[in-house]
């Protein structure tokens, strides 16, 4: 019953396994062996066209390099307010740019509201000095509310991002979740939708530690090979990454274990609207459930061994939550299975 | 025959096998699990005193937080002029502090001479505000030329630290072969001998990815938090480095693979010595050797196979380097096998 | 008729004087002259305690430096929503502390709202390593709306800094028209209500080029040295500042042009209350109104060389604006005349 | 007898008098006053061409902001190992670009040996993402040592930065110094020998506080607007600056006062000569003498109120200091005298 997050779990067992595979032998390092160039083509296969690929160490480092390679003096990132970079990157976008800024913009449960983005932008559209100026905009895909952003929503947010000229950059740390909710492809949920910057992280779908930045605006692909080294993000040894997205590609794992996280919150929201005293409080796209409990329910659940978060209220949210009453995040994982989410369950209904 | 750099290995078995290990199940993400706390542990009994650690990503990454814990406006660091930081870091020292600046000091071999850096010091110990003031000085052990400092030599240059107020940091990269090669315990090399903080290379002594800063100056634990946190240095699912030196201590695994490097590299110096066409550039003292060959000969071993690097020359050679001959870095790792060192001995011979 | 700014003024002819009477002779350069000196000397009576001063070019520069003071990783500064620091400084706060995050704080006319304060600290208190953690308070005095803190006001915002053992900074671009208006001492209204480090502006009151840091908590005035270099912020004739504070505090100068400033804001604005068709938005407190006028009588008193500025609607607003109506700003300064207001006041009737 | 430095001295009468003449009236606010405009305006005629302007309020700031201008990830500034931007900058250049590299050339008596340079280059020129790369040129005109680059000696320098892709900067605090000792032209010591930005100092030759960066490479310009502002070095009334360098380029006063500091320089260099005692380190080339002279002499001339600086030796300087002797550096000034410079005359004779 561990839903605290998906970076809980450990790793999938063939991820595992390719690690040991590739434990052997010599291989040039700092991504130049051959493995590690077999899987920048593997994401050009997966995204259906020339990409360029950057391993780092985490995902706040995917995001933070990604807007410091359109970083500008002055330059305003708009993302939403509840957005991981403003939320749980202890300033690391603002850091690594050396002091960019990011600005907050409204929209109900976690995804961007384009009307409200606009108006964000257009007050700093004349690039006044005093002001500041527009630099990027960041959408999150799947959102920190286990949303999810439709494509035309993409489509309807980068078009705002072509009128001001500004690139646009997708946090992709749930990518997976979002596709095999979509139904889509890679190509079709980026840069067909005008993603020019994608940070597309495999940590959290049953890898050990697999992020990487996938470039679509090519030209810029120098640049972040010197940001990604000066930033310490460069891996020696980084095949150990290339071993963990090959076996996460292989035969579609990535999307399997997308799928099943998500089937496994359909579950848990199932079971949380089964139970007459708890509810969703709204209903989750992807890995990611939030429901209203009863606080000593919850307060008894976490007793009795489960693990999630009391969160706080999103953007927008417009339910009812009463005096008793908790918002508690609950997120799945490849690891998670039916047994935990019936045990779950049943201790709810106790 | 890869002797070009002990980071184009991959993982010894153990440690591929302790990933495995604890593939499985459910832990507290962010370096808190029990197994993150475990191998704390482990390192405050290897270090025979508590230490606060902190796993980071590469070595780089290491040495520039470990720098930026002790940053200050207008800091300059003194550290040896063909040292990583200054060569082969593309400068993320500077970036991570935001502008310090190291200040060469030479000294033969890869080590700092100590009256160079007194002097060195001594010019900016006035601490004016418009030439900048010392912050920090840097030790690399074992040194980028395969040299070692002895006990007594890190003593002479942290009485130097003491006496100007300076915190003394230790790029040990190679550590362990350091360590192996002085055949004295951690806590001797380090802070009985007045190290304040060290890079604690794991990487290339037969893990996939285990890098720690290890911290005595416990006063600075909580600052290094937020620091490593902002520079996007907080893995996730933290215990996949833990696992990884949880195998590395186990049994002493870490000693023995850097005893088998270093006699790799003394067999293969040996080798090298007793080729009438070759010779040492200088003794070998841990896991790297680097030698004087014909540049034909060189061109030919690289042809059939091998795998080294043409160095430059470094400061402090007083040897002859003929006009046909060439400076050569060999490096061994865990994975070299003595048939490795004698096929290429016979094609040196050949 | 030029209200667009109190920097469209030139400088008071004292302050002019003064220049020129110190024009001639040798004096040590970087703020080490008997001149520069005897003026810390003079602030230090002013505040009527020890204090250390810093001269720097721009109030941006102060205040930037100020928070730099204070600077930690992942730190947060709170500030008003429509404080110069966010709105005005094109990110120069973030860029000197090297990413530092300002979050903005509600409150009605440009003053922070305490229980907005408390509530935005208390979100950050528990110093959760990815959200970041509060580093500094800041307010602005007088604000941008035009209003004052009073003294009540300071001290309400300054427990909560010490309940949270963060710093307080004041913006003081308008410190001598707050003085003015509140008719009481600087040093009841800085230190003596917990302000911890002060940027005292002298250059919109009088002077051509006069800012200083006074820094209230002396033991960061050797930091601040080294971080004020570093900006490239000390000037190497640096009696030219000298000079002009020297004339400024001279004989009360400052509170003179200070209270004349105001007073002719109060002239401006019971003109704008004597005319019908046009009102206050609210009432102005030191020596900048806010206007309701009707946008076709706007736009003619500019063609026929009145100036000064459109504004946006300050956050708590509750007056009305019509369809044909719009918000301005005028700002007066120790150079308006009553003659200004006259003509102006005769425009806008007519 | 004050020559500590040209930046002791205060302003020409003439430049005062302009700051006077400017007191009253309006004028917009941040570089947009019609005395600005024209001043700029001045510039492009005095340069013969079209130039971008920026005025800032140190020479530290214009040299940093101008290499910020160019500033690069894993950039490597290649300037001469006593420049200023190394020594006397607090370490401001690599602040401002986030931790950039200076990297020192050596060169006798200040200026840059071209050959030094083309190695130093040379070995970072492949772009190896470990090492660094090029990013910028930095000459100073007059040098530290008081000599002098001829246009030869430019355009020799200029052309490797061709050849290397690199933006050529020109540290010009001493800019007319230079240009009335080479009896050249702005445009011929500068854009016409391959100059892409130039730090322009008036502060040092009679000025209160003029410095301006110079930019030729006009595609630059937007940037720097930003980059100024961001750095906290854009002035409100920025027309106090715009009337110093009114007066200082009226009539040619400021070649005249450069002038008068050279010949002046000459006339203290040919006192030090005739004096048996004493004699010259190398030949002054501007308005900066250094001289060898007998400690005991040169601690009596200090005490009898003569102020000047012991130096240190600089690279490449190949004469004899005896036991007893020292190096000491004298600077002259638009306000030096003949009187002064005889009676300190009188004064070594004694």
């Amino acid at each position: 019953m561990f839903f605290a997050s998906d970076n809980w779990a450990g790793a999938h067992p063939k991820v595992a396994a390719a690690l040991s595979a590739h434990n052997t032998g010599y291989a040039a390092a700092y991504g130049d062996s051959d493995l590690d160039k077999a899987v920048y083509e593997r994401f050009s296969e997966i995204f259906e066209r020339e990409v360029a690929i950057f391993f780092v160490a985490t995902g706040t480092a995917a995001n933070s390099l990604s807007l410091t390679a359109y970083n500008k003096p002055g330059g305003i990132t708009f993302c939403h307010r509840e957005s991981h970079i403003v939320e749980d990157e202890c300033g690391a976008p603002e850091y690594f740019t050396g002091g960019s800024r990011l600005r907050p913009v409204d929209g109900a449960l976690g995804r961007i509201d384009p009307s409200a983005l606009e108006q964000g932008i257009e007050r700093f559209a004349g690039e006044v000095v005093h002001a500041g100026r527009p630099m990027a905009i960041s959408i999150t895909q799947s959102t920190e509310a286990g949303t999810i952003y439709g494509l035309d929503d993409i489509e309807a947010i980068s078009k705002i991002a072509s009128r001001y000229g500004l690139p646009l950059q997708m946090d992709g740390a749930r990518f997976a979740n979002a596709l095999a909710s979509l139904e889509t492809t890679p190509a079709e949920m980026t840069w067909k939708r005008g993603i020019d910057i994608l940070s597309f992280g495999g940590t959290k779908n049953g890898c050990w530690c697999a992020e990487a930045i996938v470039l679509f605006d090519l030209d810029r692909a120098k640049e972040l090979t010197f940001l990604r080294k000066r930033a310490a993000q460069l891996f020696s040894k980084s095949r150990f990454i290339a071993a963990q997205f090959d076996a996460y590609f292989k035969d579609g794992l990535w999307m399997e274990t997308a799928h099943h996280a998500n089937a496994m919150a359909a579950r848990l929201a199932a079971a949380i609207e089964d139970d007459e005293n708890s509810k969703l409080a709204w209903l989750p796209q992807a890995n990611e459930v939030f429901a209203i409990l009863d606080r000593k329910r919850a307060e008894r659940l976490l007793a009795s061994g489960a693990a999630f978060y009391d969160w706080h209220m999103p953007h927008g949210f417009d339910g009812h939550i009463g005096e008793n009453e908790g918002l508690y995040r609950f997120v799945t994982s490849f690891a998670t299975t039916e047994k935990d989410i019936d045990r779950f369950a049943e201790q709810l209904r106790a």
